[in-house]
């Protein structure tokens, strides 16, 4: 343990340290960092960005009685190991052990947990105005990344923000912009501002704000600031009311410091909403990560010294890669198809696809709602569009779905990634409700293959139909299953029946089809491979019904309203009564850990499967094989 | 019929007109329009804003060809009667006759079905770059209001449209800022743009458009500008990437047309995305509306020489009224109480509790998501925050709801009002899902009453619960049950037996309680008022489960997941295999049309539910009295 970090306990310890020992204390801790980083895994680039201005920040704020909320929070580890949490950054994302993310249950400093992006402006807001009803002093400050900003809530929070009085700072952390390269107008605008004479440090903290001034005499403003070298042109952010500070240099804690302290002056003095550009680099003081920070966002386990290297042996391909190379062939095939991905070009497996097709790729920015609208627009003009968006964003544009898309009917295919138990994330980035909330809307379809090769047969099921269809698919790699070249689509709405057994029938919706047919194996039973949601294949559930004295539902999403609900419902729909059992998520929502290990406490493993069915439906497992009904 | 409208059948008749004709036309639509919604009712003020703006888009623009896009869309009265429906408008929002919004399967002119507000610019931007993907020459258009552009999808869309290339203009039609007080920091700047000097009508149309120009050259650009007496500072939407240009009068023909076809030239030649900024008034040209342009934003039928007059008798409160007097109530007694609405301050019936209690009340503007997420940020600071909603905008803020409320378990109460059917508005309005994707959520409660008093009751027993609870509650009045005047809450998460029948009870969701109850009454039935979609009162339903062979389960609300679905999974939970018929919405769009006749069409009256029970368990109706098993 390094000696200076050591010694801070608490932001409390942080605040006693004399302004020197500042710089050299954030030397520490990104030191600290990058080790405990590339022994876990986790967030790192974005990390490593945030050390000057999560030292400066509960330097100068009275952090917890002032609130930090951090949009993404993802870059909260510098401030999980400032705030108590040094000693269990080797439990990071790991089962039982501390979250990737803010979590109001994890610490007192952690004053709104965050996840999905762009929401600080509207918690700290909040907080700003709970603290100015109940007569506080208090401070409150949302902290959100350029790319958040692009966002719909994020204006939305500004919008209202700018017109209400409350002791609110809203901290632009600005990321080089030469890493990444700009999406959307908002981007460029930031590096307008950052270009030129504009990066002009602190200077004009103290400028005087002259709000609905005659233009003549801002003009005059203007004028004058030009010739002290100063020009800086009204900004958008000021357009919304707030007082605009910035750029300045985000590792720099001697511009850090002052500034925030003339800031947390005029929150003081009830100056109205503020606002502060910091401009930062991800992979900030690491030398591979400042070259590559996107292969350094979210690493796995690595040593430092050597860096990221290549596996030996290529893994396994993943549901993300065998949707990315159906979208490359589809594409090839029909000139109609459009890509569109919210901000999620690397993680939804559309690289290859943007540098092949660039003029039928759109990355529309954190922008889920206008990607789904913006795909309805498309369909209408005849173009295919496909919105490749992971299960859990998707809930952000649930009312673009419902409304411009499946109430017109239109024909856009929605890749669902990361449907299901998504590991390390936890909980805010399960996509655990989207059987449920999406097989409630009328005109959509749902499929859910159940491996690799049915993921890309089942989107080319989808593309083919004229209407919305679904297709959701699991983070990471299935059994490994040899996916086809071709672009032959599976029977719509079909399911199959993968096990011909007795008494029980297993009905499985998605990949625990393979737990599912373990469990047939060991114990006799049917096993279906459902594959479709909705609709459901009614013909195989009344064979299956008749056949058998009860069934059994297995998905990997809410039981609540989930595939098992829609088996219930059609069940009753044609008059037969058995009984049912049905196993899912159940209504609690999961924490991060190893996926495998969640799925077996969840008793969705072959092993739990089968625990249920026994404890559900033993009576019909103890006897012969005369029992057993015509199929 | 008047002479010159009665000659126009289509957009191309109006094109053939000589260009000194189109004002008296206008006259002539705002006369016919008046006409016709005093005789249907309908959206008045919005429309007689629209009628220049119509007639010119029409006859500059080549419609069909080129797409407009209406946003919110309650505004294309005109556009309807200009595009061949004259004939149909006294069928408007009536069952089997026309929408009171574009449809896209009622004329090649409605390009994109509307209704929730700010989808325009994503749906235009889509199609702007369809056309360039396929070659096409068209142009597409928005048309969005000021108070839609505050909504963050509207944002996302400027931020992705401000860098693309394709024929798109944007429209932003802003209401006389005198009228409604300004909502948020953008009205306030849309006002500032609007007032003095800058309100220059079309002078800078053909203004060099100086993109990423130094700032030196910038100024010296404005200096000019000034010395010309047209300083226009770089505006918003042109920080966006968009060619600004306004503040026109949009009742002012001799503007709109030359204005707008420098447009289309500029649009013609590839110059980017273009932005006019037309300024209207709500009710122009109707003095009574002109004044009060709120009562006639969406007014009953009238005599227009009259105006609206009050109703003899006051007609019975409806459920709306009910939560504005239970918020006003509560909010004496509990000084922790917070409202928020999305910019639905008349419809959510909060005109009282703004007035009573302005600073505990925010009109966050039309941003559901930032309303729900600052609702989140008020509760972790002890606030005790109510989000007066309707149902189906409660879609817009399901992420949020999902991952800023129910996942950190904060205590918020959702006021879901127009929840089911709605009427003249039809399916876009419709509440039909919200059971469904709100009892999927962990830790979420919803509760359902039948009448006006239970609406109130369990309004205070969702707001003593310590974690986020909806209560969703129909359009209009309800039986007119006697409202209680204490704050008295029901008992958390439990029903009640209504009537004690025989063989087959019925569990009711909400108002449908009272058919249920006449239907109990003729055959003989139980009847359980459930109030809770979630939690369940299992206790109740297995009680009821127990002593009868069959169950009914009514609800205004989707059929797939909705509250029948809960109780078959709560009945497979207990192991309880017994018929269960759910009667609700069925998996299609329902249109407008009289709520009564709409019910009544899907079987959810009394008769219906009737003939359902009858067709589905009369075998169990026809025997005698001694077949009631036990209770």
């Amino acid at each position: 343990m390094s000696s200076l970090l050591s010694t801070i306990e608490s932001p409390t310890d942080l605040r006693r340290l004399p302004r020197t020992q500042l710089g050299p204390l954030a030397q520490e801790l990104r030191a600290y960092l990058l080790d405990s980083v590339s022994r876990t895994g986790g967030h790192l680039s974005s990390n490593l960005g945030t050390v000057e201005l999560t030292v400066a920040l509960h330097y100068v704020f009275n952090t917890p009685e002032d609130r930090l909320v951090w949009d993404v929070g993802h870059q909260t580890y510098p401030h999980k190991i400032l705030t108590g949490r040094r000693d269990r950054m080797h439990t990071l994302r790991q089962w039982g052990g501390i979250s990737g993310f803010p979590r109001r249950d994890e610490s007192e400093y952690d004053t709104f947990g965050t996840a999905h992006s762009s929401t600080s402006i509207s918690a700290a807001l909040g907080m700003a105005l709970a603290a100015k009803m109940k007569g506080e002093s208090r401070r409150s400050v949302a902290i959100i990344g350029d790319g958040a900003m692009t966002a719909g809530m994020a204006f939305e929070a500004l919008n209202n923000a700018g017109v209400e009085t409350g002791r609110l700072l809203v901290i632009l952390n600005d990321n080089d912009m030469s890493i990444s390269p700009p999406v959307g107008a908002l981007n460029r605008y930031l590096a307008q501002l950052m270009s030129g004479q504009f990066y002009a440090a602190a200077k004009n903290v103290g400028k005087s704000v002259l709000k609905g001034a005659p233009p003549l005499f801002e003009l005059a403003k203007r004028l004058e600031e030009h010739a002290k070298g100063m020009v800086v042109p009204a900004t958008l952010f000021e357009k919304f009311g707030f007082n605009y500070i910035g750029p300045i240099d985000g590792h720099d804690l001697e511009s850090l410091i002052p500034t925030l302290e003339n800031i947390r002056h005029l929150m003081d003095n009830d100056n109205g909403p503020q606002f502060l550009h910091v401009v930062t680099k991800k992979g900030q003081g690491y030398k591979l990560a400042e070259a590559d920070p996107v292969a350094y966002h979210g690493p796995g386990k690595f040593d430092p010294a050597v860096g990221l290297v290549k596996p030996a042996t290529p893994p396994k391909p993943t549901f993300t890669q065998v949707f990315g190379q159906w979208l490359c062939d589809m594409a090839e095939a029909d000139t109609r198809l459009v890509g569109i991905t919210p901000a999620m070009r690397e993680g939804s497996g559309m690289v290859e696809f943007h540098q092949r097709f660039p003029g039928r790729y759109f990355d529309v920015g954190i922008a889920e709602q206008h990607a789904v609208t913006f795909a309805g627009g498309l369909a209408c003009e005849g173009m295919k569009p496909v919105v490749a968006i992971y299960s859990t964003f998707l809930q952000r544009a649930y009312d673009q779905l419902i409304h411009d898309v499946a109430l017109q009917n239109l024909p856009v295919v929605f890749a669902l990634d990361r449907a299901g138990l998504v590991g390390a994330d936890g909980a805010t980035h399960a996509g655990a409700y989207d059987i449920a909330f999406v097989r409630c809307i009328p005109n959509m379809a749902m499929a859910c293959p159940a491996d690799e090769a049915e993921c890309r047969q089942l989107l080319s099921t989808a593309f083919a139909q004229n209407h919305p269809v679904a297709v959701r698919y699991p983070r990471g790699a299935g059994i490994g299953a040899q996916v086809p070249a071709g672009l032959e689509g599976l029977p719509y709405g079909k399911g199959e029946i993968r096990r011909q057994g007795r008494r029980v029938a297993i009905l499985a919706f998605g990949p625990l089809l393979h737990p599912a047919l373990a469990v047939g194996e060991r114990l006799g039973l049917s096993v279906a491979n459902m594959r479709w949601a909705k609709p459901l294949d009614t013909d195989l559930l009344r064979e299956l019904a008749r056949s058998h004295e009860a069934l059994v539902t297995v998905e990997e999403g809410c039981v609540q309203g989930g595939a098992g609900s829609a088996v219930l419902e059609a069940l009753q729909a044609e008059g037969l009564s058995l009984p049912v059992l049905s196993l899912g998520l159940p209504d609690v929502f999961t924490e991060h850990g190893d996926p495998g290990r969640l799925l077996a406490d969840l008793g969705l493993d072959a092993a739990g499967i089968e625990r249920s069915i026994r404890a559900r439906f033993g009576a019909l497992l103890t006897d012969g094989a005369n029992d057993l009904k015509a199929a």
